[in-house]
């Protein structure tokens, strides 16, 4: 894909391909999509964290709040979106263990109950471990400074959605 | 439904039932859930409404972007959710004439030229008439005027669909 066609885009098209860069949040694409021309697709990752950024604290949360637990409801209900399911299974998320299962529903509880959000990582930038001790580790965190963080993390799992449409190798700029 | 029941609802909950009082815009009502607990249905209306207004320009047309054209693309491809789909046809625009699509799909194809944004209507209130009769007249409309119009249309349709959930009639506080 290059950016003369996404700049060429009908409002339909821009939403087939980008409407889940932010996830289960079409609004945002919908509102970016009057904002091209894009010069570049980092251009266009940052009009998505710019609206984010724009957004009311009550929207952030909703934002985050769209997310689905790691390894959770929607993935043993078979309703994860497509681009969740592929990080999850480059995490190694698809198949944990019974113990490891429950400990993952069991933090990702406390997690939910301490922010009012579920916990948000870009899980294919991790494995196994690494979600766990992150969770772990973001569970003692102050409120403020963990919405930052979520809210980054939105920010990097758009980005490699991003990435991937374009067929680029986001890592060494996240 | 009552407030007692919606106030003690968990995330979840709400959102299959709240999810799409503003149509494919799950982001708020999973900002408006925290915002617990409301007073009554029109409280919650309130809510809806507000975090719409606080959001900026581009976030509003995003939402009116992720309404249907009316008898639309959604309609024929048989996308529509389940709550258009119920005011398509009280409207009575399930069901119109070749000549009549036409000219729909051509005034609604207009409306999107001239605004960036499809036509959004209340159509429950509405008629097949008065449907054919607002499009020819918002089309003239400026463009500051039209996105305040518009906006009002989602809030009224919100409210519809919120008065239904709750058993209660609407129409004379419309």
């Amino acid at each position: 894909m290059d950016m003369g066609k996404v700049n060429s885009m009908d409002f339909r098209e821009f939403m087939e391909v980008f409407g889940n860069v932010i996830e289960r949040c079409p609004l945002i694409a919908a509102a970016v999509w009057s904002q091209s021309p894009f010069s570049d697709w980092e251009d266009l990752a940052r009009h998505f964290s710019a609206f984010i950024d724009a957004l009311p604290q009550s929207g952030k949360e909703g934002v985050l709040r769209c997310y689905p637990d790691l390894a959770g409801h929607d993935l043993h209900q078979g309703t994860l979106t497509a681009e969740s399911q592929r990080e999850h299974s480059v995490a190694g998320l698809m198949s944990l263990g019974a113990n490891e299962g429950l400990r993952l529903a069991e933090l990702n509880s406390q997690y939910r109950a301490r922010f009012g959000f579920p916990f948000v990582l870009a899980a294919r930038l991790s494995d196994r471990e690494t979600v766990f001790r992150e969770l772990e580790r973001r569970l003692r965190c102050p409120s403020a400074l963990e919405l930052r963080t979520a809210l980054g993390e939105v920010k990097k799992i758009g980005r490699l959605r991003l990435a991937d449409l374009f067929g680029v190798d986001p890592a060494a700029r996240l």
